[in-house]
């Protein structure tokens, strides 16, 4: 499942297509902290990012929080829940 | 288990003992998003919150993000992980 600031998306086939429909052509992400915690008895882990992103020819970073519960499958993970949040400077 | 910018701390005690030696003695909390996730089948909630602190007397806010992943417990929920980030600018 996906929270794309407002929008919430569940399954993949809903999530390829918001992700290929927003409005920018590159983006870069810069990570500026990383922290991660073992969320189950089964492998699970909660990871939180915050950073800054660079869109298109923007000069103007915007600051970004994202977390991402993790679940092991074989020898990796898949994403179960994914939130992704602007921080404005409200 | 709580990660507190980067102090990471397990179990109650622990996390009663830094959460009383913080250095400040009033904050205001205010929430800009939250957003919630079902993050198992057995009931577990994902949220993620951002906002901005107003510590003591000081004027200028800070912005911060946390996570939790709460756990049922009976008819309320208990804090499994917390995760909480001051978003500077860089």
């Amino acid at each position: 499942m996906l929270t794309f600031e407002s929008s919430e998306l569940q399954g993949a086939k809903n999530i390829v297509e918001k992700l290929t429909s927003l409005p920018f052509t590159k983006v870069a992400h810069r990570i500026d902290t990383l922290d991660a915690q073992p969320a189950s008895p089964n492998g699970d882990v909660l990871v939180m990012v915050t950073g800054a992103l660079l869109v298109d020819e923007e000069q103007n970073q915007m600051r970004y929080s994202q977390v991402f519960h993790l679940i092991p499958d074989g020898s990796s993970y898949y994403v179960f829940n994914d939130i992704f949040r602007l921080n404005y400077g409200v």
